[in-house]
């Protein structure tokens, strides 16, 4: 019972980025979504699958391999509409 | 080693959602934000508290008991603005 819950939330955390990583894809809109926390969280995503590989943890390194994939595409759009939408070199807010 | 590289881990991706909640409740804006992801995301981690309970582990408890914190208020808010901008009883997407 204890580990059914565990893998239902495991699964649902997991899989709750795809449909923002669709969002962000589809409309390429990412001005709603934090830089910041997408940076911190994609690091801290990397850390656990370290974590998870140094455990030798298979549920660990594949909740996190999936999730550090979609985390780095919605990084990786917001930095791309960040970097294209600054004006001459003024730091961007947040 | 692998402990610091787990905790580290765990603070950031708990309190990555902090500079999202900010946002979110500084500017009311959630269309970038998916009603999906956060439905699921918030579920899942409720899921994981349920777990660290009954697990009596304490930093499991603790990450997920802020990770909820801030995902139930990016969850609430986004369908606050999800009710008031839907037309007339049409379905909302995503």
């Amino acid at each position: 019972m204890v580990d059914i819950i565990g893998l239902v939330a495991a699964i649902l955390t997991t899989l709750s980025f795809l449909p923002q990583t669709l969002m962000v894809v589809r409309s390429g809109q990412t001005s709603g979504i934090s830089l910041t926390m997408y940076a911190m969280f994609t690091t801290g995503v990397a850390g656990w699958l370290i974590y998870g590989i140094l455990q030798a943890s298979l549920p660990i390194i594949l909740a996190n391999a999936i999730t550090l994939l979609f985390a780095t595409i919605i990084l990786l759009l917001k930095i791309r509409s960040v970097v294209k939408s600054r004006p001459r070199g003024l730091p961007a807010i947040v």
